[in-house]
Protein backbone atom coordinates (compact mmCIF):
# COMPACT_ATOMS: atom_id res chain seq x y z
CA UNK A 1 0.00 0.00 0.00
CA UNK A 2 1.17 2.98 -1.05
CA UNK A 3 1.39 5.91 1.50
CA UNK A 4 -1.96 7.32 2.09
CA UNK A 5 -3.37 10.31 4.57
CA UNK A 6 -6.65 10.67 6.72
CA UNK A 7 -8.06 13.63 7.29
CA UNK A 8 -10.85 14.24 9.83
CA UNK A 9 -11.25 16.00 13.12
CA UNK A 10 -8.79 16.02 15.83
CA UNK A 11 -11.03 13.43 17.53
CA UNK A 12 -11.16 9.85 17.28
CA UNK A 13 -15.22 10.27 16.00
CA UNK A 14 -15.66 8.60 12.41
CA UNK A 15 -12.21 8.52 11.47
CA UNK A 16 -10.71 5.77 14.42
CA UNK A 17 -11.36 2.92 13.21
CA UNK A 18 -9.31 3.64 10.17
CA UNK A 19 -7.05 4.63 12.08
CA UNK A 20 -7.10 1.65 13.80
CA UNK A 21 -6.56 -0.52 11.30
CA UNK A 22 -2.99 1.38 9.88
CA UNK A 23 -1.98 1.29 13.83
CA UNK A 24 -2.51 -2.44 14.35
CA UNK A 25 -0.62 -3.41 10.98
CA UNK A 26 2.23 -0.99 11.74
CA UNK A 27 1.62 0.87 8.27
CA UNK A 28 2.55 4.92 8.17
CA UNK A 29 0.09 7.37 6.87
CA UNK A 30 -0.38 10.81 7.55
CA UNK A 31 -3.13 11.44 10.72
CA UNK A 32 -4.38 14.87 9.29
CA UNK A 33 -6.51 16.58 11.95
CA UNK A 34 -8.29 19.63 10.57
CA UNK A 35 -9.38 22.27 13.19
CA UNK A 36 -11.32 25.80 12.63
CA UNK A 37 -10.04 27.65 9.38
CA UNK A 38 -8.10 25.20 8.08
CA UNK A 39 -11.18 23.05 7.74
CA UNK A 40 -13.43 25.87 6.65
CA UNK A 41 -10.82 26.35 3.76
CA UNK A 42 -10.82 22.85 2.90
CA UNK A 43 -14.63 21.57 3.31
CA UNK A 44 -15.70 22.79 -0.25
CA UNK A 45 -12.77 20.56 -2.29
CA UNK A 46 -14.10 17.51 -0.32
CA UNK A 47 -16.05 14.87 -1.85
CA UNK A 48 -19.34 15.68 0.41
CA UNK A 49 -18.36 18.48 2.19
CA UNK A 50 -17.46 16.22 4.91
CA UNK A 51 -14.43 14.38 7.06
CA UNK A 52 -12.92 11.87 7.35
CA UNK A 53 -11.59 11.80 3.85
CA UNK A 54 -8.79 9.65 2.83
CA UNK A 55 -6.52 10.51 0.03
CA UNK A 56 -4.86 7.43 -2.25
CA UNK A 57 -2.32 8.83 -5.21
CA UNK A 58 -4.22 12.21 -6.31
CA UNK A 59 -7.83 11.28 -5.28
CA UNK A 60 -9.95 11.87 -2.50
CA UNK A 61 -12.58 9.49 -1.22
CA UNK A 62 -14.71 9.76 1.92
CA UNK A 63 -17.65 7.44 4.07
CA UNK A 64 -15.51 6.49 7.11
CA UNK A 65 -16.99 3.11 7.00
CA UNK A 66 -16.08 3.10 3.04
CA UNK A 67 -12.67 3.88 4.09
CA UNK A 68 -12.32 1.67 7.03
CA UNK A 69 -13.44 -1.31 5.05
CA UNK A 70 -10.88 -0.38 2.26
CA UNK A 71 -7.75 -0.04 4.44
CA UNK A 72 -9.03 -2.99 6.24
CA UNK A 73 -9.10 -5.31 2.90
CA UNK A 74 -5.34 -3.94 1.85
CA UNK A 75 -3.96 -5.15 5.08
CA UNK A 76 -5.39 -8.72 5.81
CA UNK A 77 -8.54 -7.81 8.02
CA UNK A 78 -11.44 -8.59 6.46
CA UNK A 79 -11.47 -11.93 6.98
CA UNK A 80 -10.25 -15.06 4.60
CA UNK A 81 -14.06 -15.24 3.11
CA UNK A 82 -17.01 -13.95 2.29
CA UNK A 83 -19.11 -15.60 5.57
CA UNK A 84 -15.94 -14.60 7.44
CA UNK A 85 -16.17 -10.70 6.29
CA UNK A 86 -20.30 -10.93 6.68
CA UNK A 87 -19.64 -11.72 10.33
CA UNK A 88 -17.63 -8.38 10.45
CA UNK A 89 -20.13 -6.73 8.35
CA UNK A 90 -23.17 -7.71 11.04
CA UNK A 91 -20.89 -6.03 13.42
CA UNK A 92 -20.06 -2.59 11.40
CA UNK A 93 -23.64 -2.59 10.48
CA UNK A 94 -24.53 -2.92 13.99
CA UNK A 95 -22.76 -0.55 15.72
CA UNK A 96 -23.74 2.33 12.98
CA UNK A 97 -27.11 1.64 14.22
CA UNK A 98 -26.41 1.80 17.53
CA UNK A 99 -25.03 4.89 16.56
CA UNK A 100 -27.57 6.46 14.23
CA UNK A 101 -30.74 5.69 16.03
CA UNK A 102 -29.13 6.14 19.63
CA UNK A 103 -25.90 7.86 20.34
CA UNK A 104 -26.40 10.69 18.21
CA UNK A 105 -29.43 11.64 19.89
CA UNK A 106 -27.88 11.63 23.36
CA UNK A 107 -24.82 13.10 21.60
CA UNK A 108 -26.84 16.31 20.03
CA UNK A 109 -29.06 17.22 23.37
CA UNK A 110 -28.13 19.78 24.96
CA UNK A 111 -30.65 19.61 28.17
CA UNK A 112 -28.91 17.66 31.19
CA UNK A 113 -31.88 16.03 32.53
CA UNK A 114 -33.22 14.94 29.13
CA UNK A 115 -29.79 13.45 28.31
CA UNK A 116 -29.49 11.93 31.44
CA UNK A 117 -32.98 9.96 30.93
CA UNK A 118 -31.96 8.83 27.24
CA UNK A 119 -28.82 7.21 28.54
CA UNK A 120 -30.65 5.23 31.13
CA UNK A 121 -33.34 4.12 28.42
CA UNK A 122 -30.50 3.20 25.99
CA UNK A 123 -28.25 1.63 28.97
CA UNK A 124 -31.12 -0.58 30.12
CA UNK A 125 -32.51 -1.23 26.54
CA UNK A 126 -31.34 -1.80 23.41
CA UNK A 127 -27.99 -1.45 24.98
CA UNK A 128 -28.43 -4.72 26.21
CA UNK A 129 -30.25 -6.19 22.94
CA UNK A 130 -27.05 -4.74 20.84
CA UNK A 131 -23.78 -6.24 23.30
CA UNK A 132 -26.27 -9.43 23.68
CA UNK A 133 -25.95 -9.93 20.15
CA UNK A 134 -22.30 -9.22 20.14
CA UNK A 135 -21.83 -11.60 22.94
CA UNK A 136 -23.65 -14.50 21.18
CA UNK A 137 -21.00 -13.94 18.05
CA UNK A 138 -18.46 -13.87 20.06
CA UNK A 139 -19.24 -17.80 21.35
CA UNK A 140 -20.25 -19.35 18.69
CA UNK A 141 -16.27 -19.32 17.71
CA UNK A 142 -13.72 -21.15 20.39
CA UNK A 143 -15.81 -19.93 23.21
CA UNK A 144 -15.58 -16.40 22.70
CA UNK A 145 -11.96 -17.02 23.94
CA UNK A 146 -10.06 -15.90 20.11
CA UNK A 147 -11.81 -13.28 17.92
CA UNK A 148 -14.56 -12.54 16.35
CA UNK A 149 -13.67 -14.90 13.32
CA UNK A 150 -10.91 -17.03 14.90
CA UNK A 151 -7.44 -16.76 16.15
CA UNK A 152 -7.36 -13.97 13.54
CA UNK A 153 -7.77 -10.27 14.50
CA UNK A 154 -10.20 -8.81 12.16
CA UNK A 155 -11.47 -5.71 11.20
CA UNK A 156 -14.63 -7.02 13.49
CA UNK A 157 -12.61 -6.77 16.52
CA UNK A 158 -11.74 -3.15 15.97
CA UNK A 159 -14.93 -2.47 15.21
CA UNK A 160 -16.19 -3.79 18.74
CA UNK A 161 -13.41 -1.44 20.64
CA UNK A 162 -14.04 1.45 18.85
CA UNK A 163 -17.65 0.83 19.66
CA UNK A 164 -16.92 0.13 23.57
CA UNK A 165 -14.76 3.00 23.42
CA UNK A 166 -17.36 5.01 21.95
CA UNK A 167 -20.17 4.05 24.64
CA UNK A 168 -17.66 4.76 27.30
CA UNK A 169 -17.58 7.85 26.26
CA UNK A 170 -21.21 8.34 27.02
CA UNK A 171 -19.98 7.54 30.63
CA UNK A 172 -22.06 4.25 29.90
CA UNK A 173 -20.18 1.00 31.01
CA UNK A 174 -20.87 -1.55 28.48
CA UNK A 175 -18.79 -4.68 30.75
CA UNK A 176 -21.26 -4.54 33.50
CA UNK A 177 -22.03 -8.15 34.24
CA UNK A 178 -20.30 -8.82 30.77
CA UNK A 179 -17.20 -10.60 31.52
CA UNK A 180 -16.78 -12.64 28.44
CA UNK A 181 -16.97 -9.12 26.23
CA UNK A 182 -14.24 -7.48 29.05
CA UNK A 183 -11.99 -10.27 28.27
CA UNK A 184 -12.39 -9.45 24.15
CA UNK A 185 -11.44 -5.76 24.70
CA UNK A 186 -8.81 -6.39 26.79
CA UNK A 187 -7.40 -9.40 24.25
CA UNK A 188 -7.41 -6.93 21.34
CA UNK A 189 -6.48 -4.05 23.24
CA UNK A 190 -3.09 -6.08 24.75
CA UNK A 191 -2.38 -6.62 20.70
CA UNK A 192 1.36 -4.22 21.25
CA UNK A 193 0.19 -2.00 18.20
CA UNK A 194 -3.05 -1.47 19.81
CA UNK A 195 -2.13 -1.28 23.36
CA UNK A 196 0.90 1.89 22.28
CA UNK A 197 -1.59 3.34 19.79
CA UNK A 198 -4.45 3.63 22.26
CA UNK A 199 -1.57 4.61 24.58
CA UNK A 200 -0.31 7.99 22.34
CA UNK A 201 -3.55 8.54 20.08
CA UNK A 202 -4.13 12.78 21.45
CA UNK A 203 -6.74 12.55 24.41
CA UNK A 204 -9.86 13.73 22.88
CA UNK A 205 -13.90 13.14 24.40
CA UNK A 206 -15.23 11.73 21.76
CA UNK B 1 -23.87 -20.14 -3.50
CA UNK B 2 -26.87 -22.79 -1.93
CA UNK B 3 -30.09 -21.86 -2.17
CA UNK B 4 -30.51 -18.68 0.95
CA UNK B 5 -33.37 -17.61 2.59
CA UNK B 6 -34.29 -13.99 2.68
CA UNK B 7 -36.95 -12.82 5.24
CA UNK B 8 -38.23 -9.12 5.11
CA UNK B 9 -41.39 -7.47 5.42
CA UNK B 10 -43.76 -7.00 2.13
CA UNK B 11 -41.90 -3.85 1.13
CA UNK B 12 -38.75 -2.79 -0.45
CA UNK B 13 -37.40 -1.04 2.44
CA UNK B 14 -33.89 -2.85 3.82
CA UNK B 15 -34.39 -5.69 1.87
CA UNK B 16 -34.60 -4.74 -1.92
CA UNK B 17 -31.06 -3.97 -2.69
CA UNK B 18 -30.52 -7.80 -1.85
CA UNK B 19 -33.16 -8.77 -3.76
CA UNK B 20 -31.86 -6.68 -6.70
CA UNK B 21 -28.37 -8.52 -6.46
CA UNK B 22 -30.23 -11.52 -6.48
CA UNK B 23 -32.57 -11.15 -9.11
CA UNK B 24 -30.30 -9.53 -11.64
CA UNK B 25 -27.76 -12.87 -11.27
CA UNK B 26 -30.30 -15.15 -11.80
CA UNK B 27 -29.99 -16.51 -8.13
CA UNK B 28 -32.83 -18.60 -6.80
CA UNK B 29 -33.92 -17.68 -3.20
CA UNK B 30 -36.74 -18.01 -0.97
CA UNK B 31 -37.83 -14.13 -0.76
CA UNK B 32 -39.88 -14.39 2.82
CA UNK B 33 -42.39 -11.31 3.43
CA UNK B 34 -43.67 -11.69 6.81
CA UNK B 35 -46.84 -10.01 8.09
CA UNK B 36 -48.65 -8.99 11.16
CA UNK B 37 -48.23 -12.56 13.27
CA UNK B 38 -45.98 -14.31 11.46
CA UNK B 39 -43.55 -11.70 12.35
CA UNK B 40 -44.23 -11.52 16.29
CA UNK B 41 -43.62 -14.89 16.17
CA UNK B 42 -40.54 -15.12 14.31
CA UNK B 43 -39.35 -11.71 16.06
CA UNK B 44 -37.60 -13.37 19.14
CA UNK B 45 -35.82 -15.90 16.86
CA UNK B 46 -33.92 -13.26 14.92
CA UNK B 47 -30.54 -12.22 15.74
CA UNK B 48 -31.23 -8.66 16.82
CA UNK B 49 -34.99 -8.89 16.82
CA UNK B 50 -35.40 -6.73 13.47
CA UNK B 51 -35.40 -7.80 9.70
CA UNK B 52 -34.40 -8.53 6.99
CA UNK B 53 -32.30 -11.34 8.03
CA UNK B 54 -30.22 -13.77 5.57
CA UNK B 55 -30.48 -17.47 6.28
CA UNK B 56 -27.43 -19.47 4.50
CA UNK B 57 -27.58 -23.08 5.73
CA UNK B 58 -29.03 -23.33 9.41
CA UNK B 59 -27.63 -19.79 10.67
CA UNK B 60 -29.49 -16.54 10.19
CA UNK B 61 -27.35 -13.43 9.32
CA UNK B 62 -28.93 -10.11 9.93
CA UNK B 63 -27.97 -6.27 9.27
CA UNK B 64 -29.53 -5.48 5.46
CA UNK B 65 -26.13 -3.79 4.65
CA UNK B 66 -24.18 -6.43 5.29
CA UNK B 67 -26.33 -8.92 3.46
CA UNK B 68 -26.73 -7.36 0.56
CA UNK B 69 -22.39 -6.77 0.30
CA UNK B 70 -22.06 -10.59 1.40
CA UNK B 71 -24.50 -11.34 -1.46
CA UNK B 72 -23.02 -9.10 -3.70
CA UNK B 73 -19.43 -10.20 -3.11
CA UNK B 74 -20.40 -14.28 -4.35
CA UNK B 75 -22.60 -13.27 -7.03
CA UNK B 76 -19.40 -10.91 -8.51
CA UNK B 77 -20.63 -7.49 -7.96
CA UNK B 78 -18.44 -6.09 -5.61
CA UNK B 79 -16.10 -4.87 -8.54
CA UNK B 80 -12.46 -6.31 -9.35
CA UNK B 81 -10.25 -4.59 -6.64
CA UNK B 82 -10.35 -2.66 -3.29
CA UNK B 83 -10.21 0.57 -4.93
CA UNK B 84 -13.02 -0.31 -7.51
CA UNK B 85 -14.77 -1.41 -4.32
CA UNK B 86 -14.41 1.27 -1.91
CA UNK B 87 -16.43 3.15 -5.15
CA UNK B 88 -19.29 1.23 -4.79
CA UNK B 89 -18.73 1.67 -0.75
CA UNK B 90 -18.91 5.31 -1.15
CA UNK B 91 -22.43 5.12 -2.49
CA UNK B 92 -23.32 2.31 0.09
CA UNK B 93 -22.10 4.80 2.79
CA UNK B 94 -23.92 7.95 1.13
CA UNK B 95 -27.07 6.45 0.48
CA UNK B 96 -27.32 5.45 4.04
CA UNK B 97 -26.40 8.20 5.76
CA UNK B 98 -29.30 10.49 3.35
CA UNK B 99 -31.62 7.83 4.60
CA UNK B 100 -30.54 7.82 8.27
CA UNK B 101 -30.07 11.90 8.40
CA UNK B 102 -32.80 12.70 6.30
CA UNK B 103 -35.35 10.75 4.69
CA UNK B 104 -36.39 8.56 8.10
CA UNK B 105 -36.73 12.10 9.53
CA UNK B 106 -39.68 12.57 6.91
CA UNK B 107 -41.21 8.91 6.84
CA UNK B 108 -41.46 9.44 10.57
CA UNK B 109 -42.88 13.20 10.41
CA UNK B 110 -47.15 12.67 11.08
CA UNK B 111 -47.69 16.36 10.74
CA UNK B 112 -48.12 16.76 7.02
CA UNK B 113 -47.31 20.63 6.82
CA UNK B 114 -44.23 19.65 9.01
CA UNK B 115 -43.65 16.64 6.67
CA UNK B 116 -44.12 19.15 3.48
CA UNK B 117 -41.24 21.74 5.04
CA UNK B 118 -38.69 18.68 5.66
CA UNK B 119 -39.23 17.53 2.02
CA UNK B 120 -38.66 20.97 0.90
CA UNK B 121 -35.78 21.65 2.81
CA UNK B 122 -34.00 18.11 1.97
CA UNK B 123 -34.85 18.58 -2.33
CA UNK B 124 -33.73 21.53 -2.01
CA UNK B 125 -30.28 21.35 0.56
CA UNK B 126 -29.03 17.72 0.90
CA UNK B 127 -30.26 16.23 -1.67
CA UNK B 128 -28.45 18.15 -4.41
CA UNK B 129 -25.06 17.77 -2.44
CA UNK B 130 -25.38 14.19 -2.81
CA UNK B 131 -26.89 13.68 -6.28
CA UNK B 132 -23.63 16.00 -7.37
CA UNK B 133 -21.63 13.65 -5.86
CA UNK B 134 -23.29 10.35 -7.65
CA UNK B 135 -23.11 12.05 -10.96
CA UNK B 136 -19.12 13.20 -9.95
CA UNK B 137 -18.34 10.13 -9.48
CA UNK B 138 -20.51 8.28 -12.45
CA UNK B 139 -18.36 10.74 -14.56
CA UNK B 140 -15.50 9.75 -14.11
CA UNK B 141 -15.58 7.17 -15.95
CA UNK B 142 -16.18 6.54 -19.51
CA UNK B 143 -18.15 10.05 -18.83
CA UNK B 144 -20.71 8.92 -17.17
CA UNK B 145 -22.07 6.68 -19.82
CA UNK B 146 -21.40 3.05 -18.41
CA UNK B 147 -21.58 2.08 -14.77
CA UNK B 148 -20.28 3.25 -11.42
CA UNK B 149 -17.20 1.00 -11.82
CA UNK B 150 -16.95 0.97 -15.98
CA UNK B 151 -18.53 -1.53 -17.72
CA UNK B 152 -19.30 -4.03 -15.58
CA UNK B 153 -22.32 -3.44 -13.28
CA UNK B 154 -21.78 -3.75 -9.85
CA UNK B 155 -23.84 -3.69 -6.38
CA UNK B 156 -22.81 0.18 -6.66
CA UNK B 157 -24.93 0.78 -10.01
CA UNK B 158 -28.28 -1.24 -7.77
CA UNK B 159 -27.45 0.97 -4.62
CA UNK B 160 -27.97 3.81 -6.70
CA UNK B 161 -31.51 3.11 -8.55
CA UNK B 162 -32.52 1.46 -5.06
CA UNK B 163 -31.50 4.89 -3.70
CA UNK B 164 -33.10 7.01 -6.37
CA UNK B 165 -36.44 4.76 -6.11
CA UNK B 166 -36.41 5.30 -2.27
CA UNK B 167 -36.25 9.13 -3.00
CA UNK B 168 -38.85 8.89 -5.41
CA UNK B 169 -41.43 6.92 -2.95
CA UNK B 170 -41.16 10.17 -1.03
CA UNK B 171 -42.65 12.25 -4.29
CA UNK B 172 -39.73 13.99 -4.87
CA UNK B 173 -38.41 14.11 -7.93
CA UNK B 174 -34.24 13.20 -8.02
CA UNK B 175 -33.84 13.68 -11.89
CA UNK B 176 -34.42 17.17 -12.12
CA UNK B 177 -31.98 18.95 -14.13
CA UNK B 178 -30.00 15.35 -14.02
CA UNK B 179 -29.73 14.13 -17.43
CA UNK B 180 -26.67 11.87 -16.51
CA UNK B 181 -28.21 10.33 -13.66
CA UNK B 182 -31.40 9.70 -15.68
CA UNK B 183 -29.63 7.94 -18.05
CA UNK B 184 -27.48 5.64 -15.65
CA UNK B 185 -30.78 4.96 -14.07
CA UNK B 186 -32.35 3.76 -17.06
CA UNK B 187 -29.49 1.91 -18.19
CA UNK B 188 -29.06 0.26 -14.92
CA UNK B 189 -32.99 -0.69 -15.32
CA UNK B 190 -33.02 -1.71 -19.25
CA UNK B 191 -31.07 -4.60 -18.23
CA UNK B 192 -33.33 -7.68 -18.72
CA UNK B 193 -33.24 -9.65 -15.39
CA UNK B 194 -33.70 -5.77 -13.07
CA UNK B 195 -36.45 -4.68 -16.24
CA UNK B 196 -38.04 -8.30 -15.07
CA UNK B 197 -38.18 -7.72 -11.46
CA UNK B 198 -38.65 -4.21 -11.36
CA UNK B 199 -42.12 -5.05 -13.34
CA UNK B 200 -43.28 -8.03 -11.41
CA UNK B 201 -42.37 -7.36 -8.35
CA UNK B 202 -44.90 -6.85 -5.43
CA UNK B 203 -46.01 -3.60 -5.64
CA UNK B 204 -45.58 -1.63 -1.99
CA UNK B 205 -45.54 1.97 -1.12
CA UNK B 206 -41.80 1.69 0.34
Amino acid sequence: MSKCRLTYFNSRGGAELARLVLKCKGIEFEDERLEGDAWTQRKPDTPLGALPVLKIGDKEYCQSAAIARYLAKENGLMGANNLEALRIEEMMEMFAEMLNRELIKIYMEKDDDKKKELVKTFSEGSLQKYLDFVEKRLKEIKEGKAFLIGDKLSLGDLVIIDGLTMIGAFKIDPFKDRTLLKAHFDRVGAIPEIAKWVKERPATNF
